[in-house]
């Protein structure tokens, strides 16, 4: 093996091949995960006017995670760490010339990679996919070809496929229609409607779940349900049109809390909800160069694209009656991919030294019994470790601000430092006050980069015509 | 009269001579007042890191307000607003020479104001504060000459009475030492400790708070809390040092909440949480100019001295088991003026047509009947009217910075436009869109400027030797 194996720092995990049943005492799994979504957007996590009552409650009822990050500031990568448990990176689901897949992208998830959806199938989940993919529309990289019994969603962003006789520009956002961007809706390999009607995806999603849920409660299963909003364009049901003071946005997320609420509800009535560890998070910040399209990061400095934090640390909730205790609100450190690692864990899957999975198993910190085992959260954009926190201390190597305005790289050296349990919004430079964080932060991003070694980029493969 | 009652706009009140009993059902009053606590810097309110379990909990158990102002955004007018019902500029508790009290001034509350203690007191409540006044020092202005049947607290900011030999500029409230500020702590109208140990200010208010409520359990009583902390110098008790992954201000805050915490938990020992309102919020917003010994506005935009939102909106909750429904969170209007309004409704405080009062009663509001009967809020910088929020409007007549770097008064015609409900951050003017919400707001404008009568500045008197 080229790198060398860092014990301290990173966790190793494999599967054997044998198919093995669940756990007795494995919980069901669901992952609702929101596209775009921003630190501040939550009722429970500070936004005055967006009413989310179904989440606040989740909260209410399990741990509200304030310090929980993505594997990436954009979508693809991001995707790629949670379904992987392994930074963008080691998969190649990461580039400098194109951020995420797009609809001429003939890259997705390499086969190599052990997907969550297939750790679990190994362990006899039932396991389905239900929204946004993104992680390659060929069919090889489908949700069906990657450990899930069923696919249900488009496949990449709502915003591509835009047709030639759309408005410029950003003038389709402002006032969407749905016959702009020509997206599909597959169910498992085919497209069963193109354009997706948008105005009701929320809403089909959720039956969707809801449908899986209730037709394998005798079954473990996995949910994964990965909307596609509140990316722009925005699109809502009927139902939730003018509902929120917060406007089309709110609205969205309303929706979505609407949607989150089923889940629960659900469980409750099937008795499942106290073997049922439900997660909800999303892939990266708030797109704050759509305006009041785009969300809020709260406190946080910056959003989605970039490597301060409203980039990368996402509302979350963990919700497990009878296991993780209510009401619990936890700033211990986590990321999507100890999604992952937490998940297998709790599955009873065999861990063999194979990978390196960059996740770990949060379960005893979420039952609030110990602290995280997670020490340290990497900041990448693209195939560049801009930033990493060890602890409270987050060091900038580099910086760049989101898509439009100063987008210009500027490196830093020393870096830039921040105390983010005391600086959250990354406002009070104290490199100067603290050289020996900077140097243990050096030796921990060099430990870091000996164990990536070098893998072909997916999201540079073209289309074969 | 000089001026024209506009009923639609505002509300009258007035009290009559006769001391009556508080109505049978009338509840305990309970108003707990921060100082310069920011909007963001609660758990419940999305802060990560700062833990406030025991304002989460009330919270949760009441209604948490998302849209709740202050009547200035600096100290001594904004507690006169409180205390008055009525907006600064109609008592002279402003000036645009000098922005609160201080040591050196001779002004006060003036006698003509009915302060919320005394129209309580009317209504046979028995009444205390605990805190820090800053409405007057001389004998006077003091509590105990304003309604209240005693006081203890330091009379004005735990900043004032720098002594001589202390270090200049902002080096002592980096690493603050009680002797450095020669603040007295006061029992009634007697210096009690000078310099007042403000390491332990927090805890003896909140003795003293519990020991009046204890005494006074077979009473209709109101009880006046207003913190010195989180105003700089930072101080907490030997308990909380190192409490916070906040650092200093987060012990401060979590000292807070500890405090907070007790007063329900009193009620509930005595039974009598099921007949007391308890408020929260605070005077103005963060003093960002103190780095991280100043708080955060979350989302907000700017701080404390500003007439952003981040100067003038609150963390507040109010909770009144039985009463007011466990677990809202409500957008509607309200401001401090509101308390004064409520309180005395409540009390059954008889009105007549005397004096404009600022204040709503927004008890139907609380317990989630109707809509809050507010429509309006005024943000004044001293004298100056610089913007009017109107339904989800606000339109900044003038801007102007805090207390350093960009600090000139900036006038807008048009007005800058923001609709908070969509944008609660103030990012997006859109006056150019809607040219009809400016008139309107121009005409209540000037509705109200019509109300305001000339009246000495309380603030401008200086203390005669």
């Amino acid at each position: 093996m080229p790198f060398r194996f860092l014990l301290s720092l990173i966790a190793v995990f494999s599967f054997s091949n044998v198919e093995l049943a669940a756990k007795a005492d494995s919980p069901n799994i669901v992952v609702i995960f929101c596209d775009d979504l921003g630190y501040g957007d939550l009722g429970c996590f500070g936004h005055p006017t967006i009413k989310t009552p179904n989440l606040n409650r989740m909260a209410t009822e399990g741990v509200r995670l304030t310090q929980f990050y993505v594997g990436a500031p954009v979508c693809t990568p991001s995707r790629a760490a949670l379904m992987t448990g392994r930074l963008p990176i080691r998969s190649g689901m990461c580039s400098d010339k194109r951020r995420v897949l797009f609809p001429d992208s003939g890259g997705g998830i390499p086969a190599s990679e052990v997907t969550l959806a297939e750790g679990l199938k190994q362990q006899g989940y039932a396991t389905a996919c239900v929204g946004k993919w993104h992680l390659g529309h060929l069919p090889q990289f489908l949700p069906t070809s990657n450990g899930f019994d069923s696919y249900f969603g488009i496949p990449y962003s709502n915003d591509m496929d835009r047709v030639n006789d759309a408005p410029r520009g950003r003038e389709p956002f402002w006032n969407p229609k749905v016959e702009y961007w020509n997206v599909p809706l597959m169910r498992n390999l085919e497209i069963a409607e193109r354009p997706a009607d948008q105005t009701t995806i929320t809403r089909r999603y959720t039956e969707e779940a809801i449908s899986f849920i209730t037709k394998n409660k005798d079954e473990k299963f996995f949910l994964y349900l990965p909307h596609s909003l509140p990316h722009v364009p925005l699109f809502r049901s009927k139902e939730f049109e003018g509902r929120s003071l917060r406007g089309l946005y709110g609205d969205v997320i309303e929706e979505i809390d609407w949607s989150v609420g089923q889940v629960p509800q659900t469980l409750r009535d099937l008795k499942l909800d106290q073997n049922t560890i439900v997660w909800f998070t999303s892939d990266n910040g708030p797109w704050l160069t759509f305006n009041d399209h785009g969300g809020s990061a709260g406190l946080l400095r910056e959003g989605k694209g970039t490597t301060w934090d409203g980039g990368m640390r996402e509302p979350s909730i963990c919700w497990w009656p009878g296991t993780i205790p209510a009401g619990q609100v936890s700033a211990e450190l986590g990321t999507t991919m100890d999604i992952y690692s937490t998940s297998l864990a709790l599955a009873g899957a065999k861990l063999e030294k194979d990978r390196i999975v960059d996740g770990y198993d949060l379960t005893e910190s979420l039952k609030g019994k110990s602290k995280s085992p997670r020490e340290i959260v990497y900041y990448y954009r693209g195939t560049k470790l801009m930033a990493l926190r060890k602890g409270p201390w987050k060091a900038h190597f580099a910086t760049q601000e989101s898509y439009t305005g100063n987008n210009k790289l500027t490196e830093h050296d020393p870096p830039v430092l921040y105390n983010l349990e005391v600086d959250p919004s990354e406002k009070w430079d104290v490199a100067d006050q603290h050289a020996d964080v900077i140097a243990e932060i050096k030796v921990a991003a060099e430990a870091h980069k000996a164990t990536v070694v070098a893998v072909p980029s997916q999201l540079e493969i073209p289309l074969s015509k």
